[in-house]
């Protein structure tokens, strides 16, 4: 049977050149780079050739590009790293509502430890208001964290502009690019920021690599402590197969970002096109022009998201509902929850993340198979019957405590025909 | 020519058995094992299956084994996840002079931070005194962190006693079993330690993948934090043909152990026995008995390490100088000058760890190229000259302030015929 994989934003499969690129390096090449032999400079020559490349990536100096074993790694080491390293400046940080969880937990161990955390909304479409940026300046402001895009619901910020206001205060900016690296530029130079972080499993490169970017001339304490590697911010014996299969996953992504951009896209705005077509009361989430070229979320009234994925999941279609990395974790997804979405409506959210891997032919499959799995669940539906019956929806019921001014037949999220 | 790689404790080559286990999950094995679709339970069921082989080798419980991406995390996680959790308890901690240097950076930074650190000193062989390890105990005291073995001079230290002293006190006890883990018995009741951290890079297993043991009931604060990935102990996507290779390495380790380490005892007892018969005035580092199996660090006097690395180099003889962390760092090792060794017979280190690929050929070239890059590293040696003038051993230079009460003639360490 035919299997689409439309869970990307949890890792993409690995491309066939990188897996290549990596294999001497699981094999035959196994010096450790801090040896003084010459197996460790051999070692030593693949690493930095493996930095270039990802410095290439995001027009950076290959010194700015410090390894990390995964993208909640570099997210750590950003928030802890540049506050410990600033911690006589000041003790207040700024996050927005929709971070990836690793930013909203570090900025959360940070706030036990005294720090103030100032967590900016977003609007219905995903967007940080730039004024909210401003108004939340402080003097003792030490860092502003922001996403470039939220790998859920799709939406891209303005982070040249944010960094902008957060630069006019003297202020440093780290962005989690994690979702938009490789997929859109992300040229530090451009967004100005001073600190970035980047996945490998998101560029078609392996897990276990990522990295942080940081600025020539901007401090982070290690988190991870010892030898003396990555210019003292990162120590452990460097995974030589993963750097080197994500440098050559950052090259490959340099060269045909703009080709793969493109082809996503269409795949996309088929789904976003169509599937509100077949489907009667499905709302898409997230920006409908500042979006991801890969991501697609629907809410689907009526149901719930755990229940669609188990039945495309029998047809080998496989997705996801809430982030990846807390999708086990049943409660609402805080992004759901940041976009003020209703309880009834989030719960039947759905992400689809493509890839340069995904087809027409994919596509094609989710469109035949989706309408007739939403008809099912609606079929066994209570919310669904006493909707039939009396034209009303139910009120969410207790243990929501999220607004209810979401209305989802209006506005730009709105995509019924 | 041929190649002879004795620097193992920066690293070993994978097992092909090992190497084959991974490559599915690098290739066609892509789900995340968080998601919640065919492809996510296919991803965990590997990830368990992989840590049931972790907690066999070190006989602990399933659940108990942490994933981290190398030692120097693990040993991190150990350190300030446990002082973390308790730091209503107290702010007193206890390590040993010579523990990697992720463990003493650790503790340095607790240190930055207002905890108080007591090191351990060691004897000239490097084993901690019980009776230290007793009276440094205080009732505040948080955690005790001491080594399995040094891999640099090769001392196993008798954990499961020190362990009770600690015990005995109601004290936490964590060790660093990176070089003894598949080399020699590390049965986790048998030592009785609450924490254990291994890599795989020392048991044939690939980069990337290491773990912490966290003994049912010890809590530790997450260092990377964000998903509920290995029970909300540590975040980020699994890396999983890495973890499938530990576990694969652990399995291989574990039923070949014995026969492994009798093979490496007898390549280190002839290097041992045969280098001091060949070269005058060298002198074995470490304990004599209670040493690691592929250990084998001599003081090589009038010279440096250095050169012999890079003379042997030459020859394609791969061996370090000093911690493999470090050893871009020429600083005389602190676990050299936690032996008391006279810093000009410390310059002249060098370590060489053997492993299962080695053979006796392999020694045989050592033997037979060793003695005469000594002879032309003399030859070059003003140390040497006057040596051979005057009969006389010139004093240490400037900047060199260890201890001189080290005898290289007398006593254990002196292996000379």
């Amino acid at each position: 049977m035919r299997t689409v994989y439309l869970d990307n934003h949890s890792g993409r499969p690995l491309d066939e050149r990188v897996y290549e690129s990596m294999l001497p390096y699981l094999k035959d090449i196994y010096g450790n780079a801090q040896s003084m032999h010459s197996l460790g400079a051999q070692a030593k020559d693949a690493l930095e050739k493996a930095r270039g490349q990802v410095a290439g990536l995001i027009k950076a100096r290959p010194d700015e590009v410090c390894f990390t074993s995964c993208g909640s790694e570099a997210n750590n080491l950003a928030i802890k790293g540049v506050t410990q390293a600033k911690a006589d400046k000041g003790k207040h940080l700024i996050v927005s509502e929709i971070e990836h969880v690793s930013v909203l937990s570090a900025a959360r161990r940070l706030e036990r430890a005294g720090y103030e955390i100032t967590t900016l909304p977003v609007d219905r479409h995903g967007l940080v208001d730039p004024d909210d940026l401003k108004k939340a300046l402080r003097p003792d402001t030490i860092l502003v964290s922001i996403q470039h895009a939220n790998p859920e619901i799709g939406t891209i910020q303005d982070i040249a502009a944010l960094c902008r206001i957060a630069h006019d205060r003297g202020k440093l900016f780290h962005t989690d690019a994690v979702s938009t690296c490789g997929i859109i530029e992300t040229d530090t130079a451009q967004l100005g920021v001073d600190l970035l972080s980047l996945s490998g499993s998101q560029i078609y490169g392996p897990r276990g690599a990522a990295a942080l970017y940081v600025k020539k001339g901007v401090r982070v304490i290690p988190q991870i402590e010892g030898g003396i590697q990555e210019n003292n911010r990162r120590a452990g014996s460097e995974n030589m197969p993963a750097y080197v299969g994500l440098g050559w996953a950052a090259d490959i992504a340099l060269q045909e970002m703009s080709r793969n951009r493109e082809y996503v896209i269409r795949l996309r705005d088929r789904l976003i096109a169509e599937l509100p077509r077949r489907i009667e009361h499905i709302y898409l989430n997230g920006h409908p022009e500042k979006r991801l070229p890969d991501n697609v979320n629907f809410s689907v009234e009526f149901i719930e998201g755990e229940g669609m994925l188990l039945f495309l999941d029998g047809q080998n279609i496989y997705v996801t509902s809430g982030s990846a990395c807390t999708s086990k974790n049943l409660k609402m997804s805080h992004v759901l929850a940041a976009i003020k979405l209703d309880t009834a409506v989030a719960q039947g959210s759905v992400t689809m993340t493509l890839s340069k891997y995904n087809t027409d032919a994919d596509v094609d499959l989710v469109l035949a198979e989706f309408p007739g799995i939403v008809k099912k669940l609606r079929d066994m539906s209570p919310l669904y019957a006493y909707f039939l019956k009396t034209g009303k929806r139910q009120e969410a019921g207790p243990g929501t405590d999220y607004d209810h001014d979401y209305d989802p037949d209006a506005g730009d999220n709105a995509c019924e025909p």
